[in-house]
């Protein structure tokens, strides 16, 4: 029998989300039904979540568990009448947190929205449009303008880790597609040459290689593991030589290649 | 004097920097120097940290905030010598979820890998290049497959809102730009007829609109106030005249954007 778990916030749900599947993620015994119960901002919807919750615990046979970030009181007083097992962070760290600024917090949902906050949306939408726009070494002529290359064989991750570190950190990520005509040789592809210090490889195990192509074009020789091999090969040989940062992406979600590409490379963020 | 906040982890440093800046956003009046330090994975490495934390508090005049997930316990001591205020995730929350869940914790750093990750990952993969092929209108022949399309202006947060929701929910999103031939009238464009069930439009208010697309293409008609109303007004009239469910985009985060447009439209995730 799974137990439910909520997450329930007063905004995105994002952080309760985050906090939740790590706690979780520490019990991989245990399988849980999730989920998320975003905006609940009024006193009807905190009532009817409450009642969403309980009939869970019903249905269950055993009382779900709650990740509660909602930050106004009154709301959060009414998901405390629920049965079920609570963790409330903002009671938890909030109190404390007064105490140690020396000043009361607003107590006010979501994040602030300060004068900033059109310039931090233009910064995000410009470095997705860049992203979408450099993609797939479609085009070079703006590789002046990256913050960082991203370069690696046909479907190694590189397309969705520069579009996740443009979404979340605001950073101008391009990347150029290493194809065989790229891979007769382990010198760097001409075009790439005066933006060596922007390059970051990207590779990864030709098995998981062949599998995700395999979803794309199934029975191709572009799929097959010969290919794969070969190319993981040269590719590697190439960041060897050329003395290429890269990592291999096989156990890594695309979280962690980003946030081990920023890490790596000291990238700086526009948007935090 | 700014005071130093830390998110440290050792993963990729996420949930640390959502709750902290959750809890953060609280003091609107008092700035931060926010400093992320991820894969705090080795003793070496926490070592390294606490020096940097002090070395803030000794720079800054008063201790950092440390927001602390990390999830190995010999390294969180060590992070714990600090002179820092500390939050620490795992202490409040993994012991009392223990008793409750009546399980050991794994103490684990991040995500558990199981065999889905591999499809987790192409899920991800096959939803970003969904929005990517099905951007701006380029093609209209996929929406069979779409799970969302979002219409309104240009400029008014599609793609980005697109990719969001591809990226952090693998969810298959397409979007349609509304232009000037599909404004001379309060009906649908034809191609979209086919998918009403799927629509959901954006707007935003016309003076926004005017300086996001001032920043595109300065001093041009395109981006010119006049021209902004008069679009934004045709298409609100569309969205009420249609009946499409749709919000305005001007007050909200990407972040938020997609997730009241993924409750409103009781969307599934393929991934969470």
């Amino acid at each position: 029998m799974k137990r439910t778990a909520f997450f329930i916030s007063d905004g995105t749900g994002i952080t309760a989300e985050a906090l939740g599947n790590s706690l979780l993620a520490q019990f991989g015994s245990i399988q849980f039904n999730k989920v998320t119960l975003p905006y609940i901002d009024t006193i009807e919807k905190a009532v009817e979540a409450v009642d969403t919750i309980d009939q869970a615990g019903i249905t269950d046979g055993q009382r779900p568990i709650v990740f509660d970030t909602v930050v106004d009181e009154a709301t959060r007083e009414i998901i405390a009448t629920s049965t079920a097992y609570k963790i409330d962070v903002f009671s938890a760290f909030l109190k404390p947190l007064e105490l140690e600024l020396g000043s009361h917090s607003s107590y006010s949902v979501g994040k602030s929205h300060s004068i900033n906050e059109i310039n931090r949306y233009m910064d995000r939408i410009e470095s997705v449009n860049f992203a979408i726009d450099n993609d797939d070494g479609a085009r070079t002529q703006h590789y002046d303008k990256a913050d960082i290359i991203l370069t690696g064989v046909s479907r190694c991750g590189k397309t969705p880790s520069c579009l996740y570190m443009a979404l979340q950190f605001g950073i101008r990520a391009a990347n150029y597609p290493l194809t065989d005509a790229d891979l007769t040789q382990t010198t760097l592809p001409e075009v790439l040459i005066p933006f060596k210090d922007k390059l970051f490889g990207l590779t990864i195990d030709p098995f998981q290689l062949a599998s995700i192509r395999h979803e794309r074009r199934p029975n191709s020789r572009y799929a097959s593991l010969d290919q794969c091999e070969d190319e993981v090969r040269v590719v590697e040989r190439m960041f060897r030589k050329q003395k290429l940062p890269h990592i291999n992406t096989t156990h890594f979600s695309i979280e962690e290649i980003a946030t081990r590409i920023i890490a790596q490379m000291g990238l700086k963020r526009r948007i935090s």
